[in-house]
């Protein structure tokens, strides 16, 4: 059935905050301002508005409406004074932003709601976030000996050199390639968090984090948020004639119990392969490399884009190398992988990246990339993925986006 | 549009653990228990499974998988091995367990998924929770100094009995008759918690929780969880004969910022008006009274269930005592309202409560319920109502199940 999804809903406006440091925001600050945003891009009003989806995993220090009655809607009917409304509350790791986004769709494709909002949010920064260790939730005493993102995502990295027959100063200079790029398309990003260009030389002299992972391989630490109004297809025209398509959205969660599954193999993300496949069956995609024109992917580490990429089927497994050498995903290469920046670079609140993702697609198929030297062109088909977890028991979110046909 | 959801999805599978005070099972355990009810009670098996919803807040304890990835949809695709395949996870306070089966609806509907399940687990023992203040979450400093459940609820009764002119004695009678009941039904009921017969007078001479609440007017602290098996309508007699319809969903978020707002009138819960006024409309329901049989409602304390059942529309305001002389609320009477014993007596997993109440509302529908004394006759179509939260920021769930018309 799912095939008859594509095409169904719209998103007929879409907004974001800076991303940054935002000290001077509380996250209810950042909801207001991504949602006005996209209410004033889709040129609607809040009491246009039918029923919301928050997605947060909840890290929003204190000030937010987000307390003693834990995560709820009201993270977003409080500061937008969604009076009555149906909001619904979904957290799903890094894969928040495009599953809140996903269950809207669904409300909106079952004529349920016709005009819906998503928000995607996160303030990471006043908790002192750091790393897993540091995210308020003690990992398990057993299973979840303390083991890091750098170090997990660091494990496939050695894997993946291993695998592909690359010396450490050859593994090490593939993923610089990565960071170098993110850090590019990042500095022309108004609104993205690391705006400073940096140089191979720069990413591979960097202290380590977790060998081979230096400094420069691993995202930052960011605040942000996203919006996105959804309606049905054949209502978008009232809003405008730029509007973008839901093509296909797919989720996968792995059934791995505890860290490390010793069956695993981490140059490939199983969860990512599922979720493209669930995606691609509904948009129709059967050369994902050929139909798809530029990519969002989950980058926390850059041994993690480059792994995305191939698992999402965009480039062959082992190859990320040669399309790094070439620039087949720079801007101006085959397949642009993260334009905006990245998670890497644009930033990582982790509810906020999907609809953040979404945005920079959004806007590029409407030749409205911020700052226009950004702009790709004839681009019709654009793909989110999200990933959150550790290998083996992601949570993986796949997003279509695209043009009507 | 939202008319055109009516009868779309149907469910053809619930499941329930043992709901009381779980020592010996974790919250994998519960999830298993209640799923594998469900997949049996729907002749299914687990890889028949297209995707999963789940509701919950997430207060585990240890042992389960959720931890230092935070709560994820691994909740359960972890313990039920749903390989790789897609779940979200809902958290809306007390109407968590009616918005992940509102969300699931809405997929089964839109046509991406043919058959889906839901579940609703609480596993609350184990984390020494004994109301807001001990829920992990410390509340706002300045907004929520320290109000805790029952004494906010106290005010409500208080505010009810000013209101409707009854003396104190009057007052605590009438919230007396409530928990009577609750006890009354859980005493029949296998799967409830408390299952003690109590009487008025044990009630009225009950230690003070917080005036005039003692501690029969609330509900205890209990572990449990409920599963659901959804598909869409035309679908559903392949799975049996005997399946029960989604008529309407509701759900409605406070605007309050804090946690008393001074205009917030007590007496009635304004959230529950909004989220019944939506699902009546999807139902087409015009006199409520009268065209729904019974009543699983929100029944934290006994103040609860009285305004909660006003404020459904199903009994004229400041009129619930005649109700409760009557008996028009007991099995026998006009309306039952909480059958099952309610949150009070079955016992209330926050994010299991929803699940849990479309389990007794569907069983009865099918002349099914559990111990024959407790069965209802005639009944065609129930009324499931979750509130979180505190009054003026409350977020309620409204859920309306019968059988084909």
């Amino acid at each position: 059935m799912a095939e008859s999804f594509k095409d169904k809903v719209a998103i007929v406006g879409m907004g974001c905050s800076k991303f940054g440091e935002n000290w001077d925001m509380g996250s209810d600050d950042m909801i207001v301002e991504a949602t006005y945003n996209a209410l004033e891009d889709a040129g609607i009003e809040m009491k246009d508005i039918d029923a919301g989806w928050v997605g947060t995993i909840g890290f929003h220090g204190t000030g937010s409406a987000m307390t003693s009655t834990g995560i709820t809607g009201a993270a977003i009917s409080m500061p937008l004074k969604l009076q009555y409304k149906p909001v619904t509350h979904v957290e799903n790791g890094c894969a928040t932003g495009t599953d809140a986004l996903r269950n809207a769709a669904f409300a909106v494709a079952a004529k349920v709601y016709d005009i819906v909002l998503v928000v995607g949010i996160e303030k990471l920064k006043d908790t002192g976030f750091g790393g897993l260790g540091e995210l308020g939730i003690p990992p398990h005493p057993v299973f979840e000996g303390g083991i890091t993102a750098p170090g997990m995502y660091a494990l496939a990295a050695t894997r993946y050199f291993k695998k592909y027959g690359l010396s450490p100063e050859e593994g090490k200079k593939m993923l610089a390639k990565v960071s170098v790029k993110s850090h590019y398309n990042a500095s022309r990003n108004p609104r993205a968090h690391l705006r400073n260009v940096i140089t191979e030389d720069q990413v591979l002299n960097a202290p380590v984090i977790a060998w081979p992972l230096g400094l420069f391989d691993c995202c930052g630490v960011t605040d942000g948020a996203g919006a996105a109004i959804l309606c049905r297809a054949e209502d978008a025209k009232q809003f405008r004639d730029d509007y973008v398509l839901i093509k296909g959205l797919g989720l996968s969660i792995g059934p791995g119990q505890g860290s490390v599954r010793t069956d695993y193999d981490f140059t490939i993300w199983d969860e990512t392969v599922h979720a493209a496949k669930e995606a691609y069956a509904m948009a129709g995609i059967k050369d994902p490399r050929k139909e798809i024109d530029f990519v969002e992917c989950h980058d926390c580490f850059s041994i993690s884009e480059i792994i995305a990429v191939e698992s999402l089927g965009l480039c062959e497994r082992g190859k990320a190398i040669n399309d790094l050498e070439s620039g087949a995903w720079t801007q101006e290469g085959e397949i642009p992988v993260n334009l905006s920046g990245g998670l890497k670079a644009f930033g990582h609140p982790i509810g906020a990246s999907g609809c953040r993702e979404a945005f920079e697609i959004y806007k590029q198929l409407q030749g409205k990339a911020e700052d226009k030297s950004r702009q790709i062109k004839n681009a019709r088909l654009g793909l989110v993925h999200n990933q959150a977890g550790l290998p083996g028991k992601f949570m993986c979110a796949v997003g279509l986006y695209g043009l009507p046909d």
